[in-house]
């Protein structure tokens, strides 16, 4: 069996190590970026009785019409603009990335970023080029971008803003930069908009070349796994040819199409998050020895007085669940990722935190 | 824009059409091999009462080790052997084409058959070899697929069995031959198990190059997304490597688990809709000048009187969707196919065929 394997499955795969999720049961889950809140009692009984008549024994629309339509309305979407839904936004990035491969065919991207750009090129069989963002305060190097892209004629772009896990959003004249250089396509992941409340929506008819990608997921909705792609029908016709027909189960599709018609309370619990990460942000500064970046997006990245390593274990032992950076991109040496959760939450891991630090200083 | 895209997409992408699904509200749908029948009404209430539960905002358990204990249990899964999910079936046949691409590489698979092989393969820049079933009664050709191998050397063949439009399924001596002759991975792909109740599973272990699929769409529940494949770890781990980690949604991971603590009711329909095949074969073989196939799945393959696209009109003007086969594929000529449905929507399907049968002959 060694044999065969080691003859047909592709060397890139045969390199990649297993993505390893830990298990979360009964810890304080601030490491991955989800909505710590649940929904109003009364909507989960209206959602359940819609549950109720959907027919899990057919296909779902593979079109996801109704869903869709609920969506342009919720993105207030411009006119001329189309929309191809994805199961989670990963599936996106693998459409656009099979749609748009070939021989000796590039992907860039600044990094440190999402981790699935370069993980879904190499798959693929791209060349992956990730281009350094400023260490000072991990904007875009436009130069170093421009010069990577005439270097290397990169298929796609991805730009992630806010970034993932930096937390900043890029200047908008460096984002058009890249754009007015990229020879093709160039992908916006916009999924932290819910917490920046910026976006390229609204710009991308002035474009031939961009994408807007969102999701639903950290607006609250990540066990449905909705991620969407906005742009010219042009492009998005090619990408959904390349989409398996039922990718959005029906159950996603009607939890989403409820939620979007009571999508109110889902704004109030973002605007929430972001009070709540202004506030973390204040007190993480205080404390001797940490750094802390700003953020527009619903995590802050950090770096404390004790080793990442030592100090992602300390906090699992208190039963926080957080992110180590460290090892992922020299940019992010020491570096540790902390999601917002409820008020509760941030208290919990801050008080172990300011513990472990003082204990260190 | 039409410059990038000519540019950038691959020319396999810009070849294809896209994918249409007609609206099916308000026909009898015979058109999709769904099973029509929905659950006790005792058990939808439980079902909702876990649904409740259900954490949408977090992401789901990116193993769904909850739904694969329960599923090798309702496989009966022999001891070494591995199970990967996916959303749908077409999700894992993409899977493993990526993991086994490479330049000038080839997909094989016998034909007419399951169409997102081809499709699948072709967008992911492989050879598609088709190799025609022999036309008097569908069965694998097994000289001409020991041929074609020996000539394409296929990284992946493909066998349905029973096969998809056809019905039948294909002899265990005739797909050895084939097993022991390809020099990659063979998918033996089990989508219609629940009607035909013969299963490779067992043998697994015998071979070193052979993985097995299965799905929960034809069993009852098509809305979900669970296909899942049943093989050695060590070709599951290298498939799993580039599967996108979220790619079960929380909503199909939790129903499918509850679904199968009760399974009973899903084979029981199971049986009825095969009796119901038994019945409606031998009706439809009593209408003159019509001919149809035996089956071993939950449809029946048949060539009428009329030609196969006034009949798919006539039938929809009656409010019956069915399936045009006509134009696929040589073997087919003039074919089409029906979902075995309800009593009640045979029996409307058959009086409508009688009549336009009637008017012709």
């Amino acid at each position: 069996m060694k044999d065969k394997i080691e003859r047909w499955v592709s060397a890139p795969v045969r390199a990649l190590t297993a993505y390893h999720v830990p298990d979360a049961a009964g810890y304080i889950k601030l490491d991955a970026m989800e909505n710590p809140y649940t929904w109003p009692s009364t909507l989960v009984n209206e959602w359940l009785e819609r549950v109720r008549h959907a027919q899990v024994n057919r296909y779902p629309d593979p079109e996801a019409r109704e869903l869709k339509r609920r969506l342009r309305r919720f993105l207030d979407l411009p006119e001329g603009i189309s929309l191809l839904l994805g199961n989670g936004s990963d599936e996106l990035i693998q459409i656009m990335a099979m749609a748009l491969s070939g021989a000796g065919r590039a992907i860039l991207a600044p990094e440190p970023t999402f981790v699935m750009y370069r993980l879904i090129a190499e798959v693929l069989g791209f060349t992956f080029i990730g281009v350094p963002l400023r260490a000072s305060d991990f904007a875009l190097d436009v130069g170093a971008m421009c010069a990577a892209i005439d270097r290397h004629d990169p298929a796609l772009v991805f730009l992630a803003s806010p970034n993932n896990p930096t937390g900043n959003l890029f200047e908008r004249l460096d984002v058009e930069k890249v754009i007015e250089r990229a020879p093709g396509l160039v992908v916006i992941d916009e999924a932290y908009y819910p917490f920046a409340g910026e976006t390229w929506l609204r710009d991308l008819n002035r474009y031939h070349n961009v994408v807007v990608m969102q999701t639903l997921s950290k607006a609250g909705l990540a066990g449905l796994r909705i991620g969407l792609l906005a742009g010219a029908a042009m492009w998005l016709d090619e990408f959904n040819k390349v989409r398996l027909p039922y990718n959005i189960n029906i159950l996603s599709q009607e939890t989403a199409s409820f939620i979007l018609d009571h999508a109110q309370f889902l704004r109030e619990q973002a605007e929430q998050i972001c009070r709540d990460r202004e506030l973390l942000y204040e007190q993480m500064r205080s404390i001797t020895g940490l750094r802390v970046w700003p953020s527009r997006a619903n995590f802050l990245l950090f770096r404390a007085s004790v080793t990442a390593r030592a100090l992602l274990e300390r906090m699992k032992q208190k039963g926080v669940l957080i992110k180590c950076l460290h090892g992922s991109h020299p940019l992010l040496d020491e570096c540790l990722r902390v999601t917002v959760g409820t008020a509760g939450e941030n208290e919990i891991f801050l008080n172990a935190l300011v513990a472990e630090s003082t204990l260190r200083a």
